[in-house]
């Protein structure tokens, strides 16, 4: 498998997060069709009291955190939903290929793959500083901070979608509570009761379904794919240190495989 | 008790968790039996709030993890209930009888008990790799590697179990505030008041019972049998390790006593 | 206050655990009071109720642990609350007490006041082996693996209490929503509403009396009494190894005190 | 401000915790005007309710610990309460007035103060302890047992009063159960169906305030109080110690300012 | 970037904190939007209510802090609201240019810019003992001390707003009772029930409204804020320690890049 100068470099990532992708659809797809089947769908929305929940959640995490982590949140977010948590194997697959092409025909020989190594902006920056001449201690401890700050950003959204997931429910019960009160205040025709019970019990249902169906079940899925990503991380930076001080790519797999956890090791020389 | 060539080899695996099984059939037992003596117990089946408790709470939980680590949560509870917690002292007195024969008539008579052994897949990937002449290091570095994999691999699955015993009821009130905002937006006629709350209160109660007498307390019995599991395969590991090492069984009979808790200590010399 | 041959040897334990029986028989004698003070206490008596309570509860308890841990507990609990816990004092100066009449008539003399100790099982466990002529070594390492496993087992007790303690009340909850759903199901007849609502909250009733003032205290005490006990089994220890050792009842007198806290210490020669 | 042989030895107690008491009437005067307001207080005291709801907890509490650890609870929070947290500054200076004196007059000269320092018990103690000429060394560890005793003791003080925060709303609760369930076997006077429940309410009310407005706030100012009352003991004690070692009082004022918090130190000497 | 004599020394603070005055002003608006849009805003307004919750609230903090604990706490908390989260890089790079202007122009040309200096007073205090010839160690160790007691009073701060958190809605429960007895005992004119119920509730709603939409979140960003104004104190600490030791200011930006975080690292020098 070992590679030539035209190798076609094999992608680590695997596409988008099937799990949550199919868990969220899934997730509301029963919820929309209990709705329905039940009648009268349109009963479930009600502008105000979803502006109130969303909002009103919106409001007390932006108290907690500032503007510029709520933004790297949603951006974080999106990262992990639509490329998914990516595959150490095929990362370290990739690298040791892009290792052993380095080792055979020079490092410059890189500029060929540069294009194609884009779509992993991490080891992209890597490979450049490699093929710029930085040596390879430099390589790694300009990757290593980089890492440290993707993680400690990781936490802090996480922490945020917690925050997201803890206060949902209490703007639900506050909606309930402005509507019950209200109800409470006008009893004088019956036939209103039930419609506004139903308006007033809404926030919570949507406060429960924010936090149940949306924030926390993002919140553990970001922990989990942050420290796969941060594994995924680990490989290209050793890949790219081992390139930089151009080391034998045998030495670099047994490295990778230290590292990697049992199920995750790779055999790519004999 | 020191067995000749075709001595029988006892069994480690008491067959069945029978706590398990038990504690299973007889809460659902007396569920059943409240539900029948209540009279008309189809009320307590609606298969629209079995669907949106069972699905949503297996739609989140995909949410938070991946599908194999799902996948490997059901498999791993199957062999915990079926297979039981595995006895420690009953490891150690076959792993005695198979080295003392092995010490005895040599590892290659092994291969007459091999098919025996089968029916411990740890110990017989073990004894394998010592008839094929594997040194005692190997055989133990490699099956601790595998033990080390499996204890992760019940966290995982322990903590997906965790997170289903939270989300169930969490769906269960979800799917009763659907019911509950339905009825209120049909309150014209009264005679159907009393049925449709009765329908509402169903997803809190499959909610409830998920995660009180089916996902908690297996969360609880595989965390509880890992610990055990471990305590087997760190007999065996041992075992398999001496025989390969060629040592005297009465010494691997101490060692084996030392990681023992004193109720399982076991005599198999004198 | 030094003893002869035919010395009585004080005793150690006080009695049964009063403050744990007080508060048993206060707390139900005050719920029992207010039961009859309201009139009808048959109606607080609903046997499938309690069956699904009690008999629930212990379906997910014997789940989540295995049938050995649970009769160990029950067990546990009884030493616990008829012989309450010991006071280290007391166990001093006994463990003195004897300590000196080996000391002045040799140790063979302790057979004169072996059958007397029975009453303490683990010190006559201990003087026993002394007697025997066991080494002061082995009498030590002997008597601390017994008292860690009991440490041990009253750990496993103390954490079946605290789920029994999690599940009892859940079990009212599954139980009350049985209730509601029959009732619900059949609201032609108004004058069963009462009724039958009183019924289907007797679970919820039952799981709260339960969970806190049976399974939650006890645990609590058996924690507590778990120090109290490990406490005197290590004054009897540190008695038998001395004794075994035939060191001066003095110095002994100084290794107590070193280990009993500040208001436990205690003054046996002048 | 270096004091002679009649100097006033400077009180360090500032009196009873005003912040306590003030919050206790503070809180119950509001619960009282809003009961009154509404119209006929009666209608909130019923004894029953407050006899299951405070004997209730005190049962359950008695269960989980011992009389004398109870007795302890209530001796100990009645110091908190009436003699307050005390100030470490004013313990300093007054050690400080104490050591300068007996470093001018000699150790005897501290009979004459000796009536003065009881309200002070702990450096009462120490000090009679150096009058009577025990060496430092023995003084410091004597005291720092006691210190260590006082402390051992309000921790568990405080978990007692946690306990009982954690049992008042469970006793409450079964209270309004019984309640409800007497109410609803007897539906057929409409009448009597909202003063039943007014007083089914009524425990979960005693058990709400017990919990939140006594037993929880004390238990937070108990724990706050001790870290306080080591703070001034720890002053007390190398205040003796120092004097009992016959040092100069400007080194103990070095000490004491290095154990102090920087907003509680102390300027004796110029 | 180098500055002269008359250098505009730029500011650290980057006024109010707008993600908290947003996030306040965001939730309370749409709070009030919904309950205008549902007519009669007044039923919300009820002053026994409002007192009742919030002085309840108050009385529990004080008991559980002291008086001086609970006016720092409003203090701290005006700073965090009024002042915002500091920019560590802001403070950086003003740290740098009066260190470069102490390095070119001599220390007592800070009197120049010393008023300016005010509106950092953590900063003015170092620079005015540098002016004053305190050696660099003791402007450190004065600057540390007093870094570590704002910590500790933040840490104490945060503390008071979560129990002001957690004990809000138990005021608003035990205020819905009090109504709820009032109610339930003149159930004789039905049309009293619903307004009676409507203003039981609003202690509840109150209590709901503080403790998620005020002290929680400010409780929190009061936590993040701490660590970040414990970073910008670090900044100015080690500024004024360096121009106090006349160091090459170079080296100064070496350091606080040591420091801080990887986004906000400064580079004053080419």
């Amino acid at each position: 498998m070992a590679g030539g100068a035209n190798i076609h470099i094999s992608r680590a990532k695997p596409g988008p997060d099937l799990a949550t992708i199919i868990g969220l659809i899934g997730g509301f797809g029963l919820l929309i069709s209990a709705i329905i089947l039940g009648g009268d769908p349109l009963s479930f929305i009600n502008p105000p009291s979803i502006l109130i929940v969303i909002g009103g959640t919106l409001a007390i995490v932006t108290m907690c955190f500032s503007f510029s982590e709520i933004v790297h949140t949603v951006r974080v977010l999106g990262n992990t939903v639509v490329m998914g948590g990516q595959d150490p194997s095929a990362a370290a697959m990739q690298v040791l290929q892009v290792a052993e092409m380095a080792r055979k025909q020079g490092v410059l020989a890189l500029q060929n793959i540069h294009e194609e190594l884009k779509s992993e902006p991490f080891f992209h920056k890597g490979v450049s500083m490699v093929i710029d001449g930085t040596p390879g201690e430099e390589v790694e401890s300009i990757m290593r901070r980089d890492m440290h700050a993707t993680t400690q950003r990781h936490i802090k959204s996480t922490s945020v979608l917690r925050k997201a997931a803890e206060f949902a429910p209490a703007m639900g019960l506050i909606g309930t509570l402005i509507g019950l009160v209200q109800m409470l205040g006008n009893l004088d025709d019956p036939s209103t009761i039930g419609p506004s019970m139903a308006v007033a019990l809404l926030t919570t249902f949507y406060g429960a379904v924010l936090a149940n169906m949306v924030f926390s079940p993002l919140a553990a899925k970001l922990e989990r794919n942050s420290v796969e990503e941060a594994m995924v991380s680990t490989v290209y930076l050793m890949g790219a240190a081992s390139i930089g001080r151009q080391e034998n790519p045998r030495r670099l797999e047994m490295l990778l495989n230290s590292v990697l956890p049992p199920a995750k090791r790779v055999r790519y020389f004999d």
